[in-house]
Formats: C-alpha cells, sequence, structure tokens
C-alpha cells in the first residue's frame, strides 16, 4: 500500500534553475536542488523532459541556482514556475546578471546564486537529473531565511507546478467530499484554491480584475471545485 | 570563486535510511532523500562509498526511510549518525519493525516510513546515487513537524557525520579566531562544540561522567579548539 502523504514529509528547499547565455536563455522554479557529494562539491536537480529550459541545459552543459527567500514574492513563482518560456520571455522586467560563466543567474528575492558544470545527466523517465560541479558560488544575503517547500505549500499555499517531481493530480488537493455552504474555486493555472470559507468576501464577490494571488491568472480562469 | 556559505542555503530533511532483512541489517542518518519523479514515484539517496550500510542496499537492491520529527532525541543521532554497524549493532533497543518488503525500519521518532526498490546505481565519486522506485509508504503522525537540516544545525546543534555530502572540513568551524577569555571545546566523533561563553559552567569543571549532549561520546574525547 502506498499512502502519497508520507512522500509530502519529505523536505525541500525553493530554487530558480536557469541555463543560457547572453542571446537566449530560460528559468523555472525548483524544489529540487541537492547537494549530493562534497569533494568535489556537486548538486544534482531534476528537470521535467516537457520542460522548456531542459533542451538550452542540455546545450548549455551548465546550470545556475538561485535560492529563493521566504519573502520571495508570488509573482515571481506565477512568472517562473505556471508559465512556459515556450512563448514567453521570463527575463523581461526582471532582475538578473550574467554570471562568471556566462550563465544568466536570476537576482530577484535570492539570498545565495550559485553555477555549475553538468558532469552527469540521468534518465529518469518523465525527468532528466543532471549532476553539476560546482563552479562558482555567492551568497548575497545572510539574514533572510531561506523558503521551504512546506513554507511555501503551508503560508504561500502554493501547489506543485505540474512538472514538478513532487506534483500529485488535482483529484488529490479536491478528495475530500465537504459539504458545506460555502464554495471553492481552483485557479487551473496554479491550482491555488480560494474558499470562501477562510475568506471574508466571497469568490463569487470579488471583482473582475482580481487575480489569483499565486500566479496572477485572472478571475476567470478559476473554476468551482467538490 | 566559490563561497561554501552558499551551499548551506540549499535546504533539506533529516532521515534515517535502513536496509538489509530480518538476519542482518544497518541504518544511517541521512539528508539526502528527495522525490526525484511523480510517475512513477521514485526518489534519490546519496550513500558514502565508506558507509558501512551501502553494501546491504546493493546486496539487498532495496532500502527503506523513515522521515524523523523535530523532537528526535540527540541519542537517536548518536547512535545512528556517528557510529559505525562495522563494529556496533545498530539495532540493539531500538524500536523497529519489518515492512512489507521484509526491510529492516527504524520507528523510533518516525512520522512516517517509505520503502523503496532500487531502479538505478549512479556513480558520484565519494558516494552512489541510489534512485529508488516507492514499493510501499506509511503515514504515522500527521501532527508533529519533520526535521529539517537546519532545525538540526541551529536548534540542535548538529554538525554533519563526515561520511554525509554536506560535511566540512572541520577548519571551516573553527576558521574564527576568536580571542576570549573563554574557551571552546570540540567532540571529535560527532563536531559539537562547548563554548564556555555560552555555558554558565565552564567545560574543565564539568564532571568526569558528563557526555556529548549530542552524541554521548565520553568527555574525555573533547580537544580544545581556536
Amino acid at each position: 500500500m502506498i499512502n502519497f502523504d508520507a512522500l509530502f514529509k519529505l523536505s525541500y528547499g525553493m530554487y530558480v534553475v536557469s541555463s543560457g547565455n547572453r542571446q537566449a536563455g530560460n528559468a523555472y522554479i525548483s524544489n529540487t536542488v541537492f547537494q549530493v557529494t562534497a569533494n568535489p562539491p556537486q548538486v544534482a536537480t531534476c528537470c521535467s523532459k516537457d520542460n522548456f529550459t531542459l533542451g538550452i541545459i542540455q546545450q548549455t552543459k551548465a546550470f545556475a541556482v538561485s535560492v529563493l527567500h521566504q519573502q520571495t514574492s508570488s509573482e515571481l513563482f506565477g512568472r517562473l514556475g505556471y508559465k512556459s518560456g515556450k512563448d514567453f520571455n521570463k527575463f523581461e522586467g526582471i532582475r538578473l546578471k550574467y554570471g562568471e560563466s556566462g550563465l544568466p543567474i536570476i537576482m530577484e528575492d535570492a539570498i545565495a546564486a550559485l553555477e555549475f558544470e553538468v558532469v552527469q545527466s540521468i534518465d529518469l523517465g518523465t525527468h532528466i537529473m543532471f549532476i553539476g560541479q560546482l563552479i562558482h558560488s555567492e551568497l548575497f544575503d545572510n539574514d533572510k531565511e531561506p523558503m521551504t517547500y512546506a513554507f511555501y505549500r503551508e503560508v504561500k499555499k502554493g501547489a506543485a507546478p505540474k512538472n514538478a517531481p513532487t506534483f500529485q493530480e488535482k483529484t488529490i488537493a479536491v478528495k475530500e467530499n465537504i459539504v458545506s455552504e460555502s464554495k471553492r474555486y481552483q485557479c487551473l493555472a496554479c491550482d491555488y484554491i480560494y474558499d470562501d470559507a477562510e475568506n471574508e468576501i466571497k469568490f463569487v464577490d470579488l471583482p473582475d480584475d482580481w487575480e489569483c494571488p499565486l500566479c496572477g491568472s485572472p478571475k476567470s480562469i478559476f473554476v468551482e471545485i467538490q
């Protein structure tokens, strides 16, 4: 028997993984960046085969990781986590720099940045795991707390984007068949749930220009759920 | 330039990884267990080539993971994290059970347990990374918080055992050349530091049967550090 809630007890941080060069690049939100050896310092990170950045990492043979702090804006998650770089320039208007390796590094809400050279690629089915050897790293802010995935889920009410290793089908989120006067609505872009019972204003009474607090999608893409 | 403090901003949980069968088994503390795909559910975990459990996982082709909660006793870390199963029966007197797969599962301080079949092994130099496919999982306690590595380091004052992927040489811990009346002493078994300045009783005045609060080693193995 498999209890999927047990998997939710594993702990993760929240990062931006970026790759490319000054001409073209992309970035996405990841909770899967782990140090795997100390000598030399190597990390592992997983990238979905559906992810636009995958091909860029494979071509660049390098990637950068920005460590996000707890006060990271919902807009950053909306922009980098729930939209695809295929049809959207994620870098426009975002604070970034180019690292020693030439990699684009997202500076927005970052407390540390690390640059890696890809030394191994492992096929895991739906995802590719890249093993990266550390070539450069910087600490920008030692006072702010790194954001954990638990904090993101509990405090920011964030759900995993569909390409994340920890994604679970919507049915999991709506499996509890709550019988109540108040209604619940879910954002189709990012799975954020607006629960009437937890808010002073009912969803139907929100203004038309109200936007998803997590990813900034319009009110119109919310659907009522059980 | 590499700033190693940037690596410390990555987030991890704290786990026991165990393997073997009813006749023989072993377990160790790990901060490196993370989900890498959702379909099928797979995790990755890293095991040092110096670790006694490595050969047992390779023989069993399976491993179990117990997720530890925040109130996990220092004794458990001392017993499973800083001693080797080569010369010590780690299971004696510890609460464990045998899972559906026959694997030994540490129940002490565990809020969830997961059993995995090894589907890939990746050589990372000093460590082997095992990719495990989830075959069974249980949630014992949904109320207690999982322990994170940050909590372990900050609140429990824990240092990484030398086989951990996040280990750093003692020189890192003692690089700050503090000039002060009070002295500092370090446990050679687990790197715990007793700082006179942070304690009411000076180290030299502690009774002879005083033990390391982290790993339970005797006072006699502490050394004075800068």
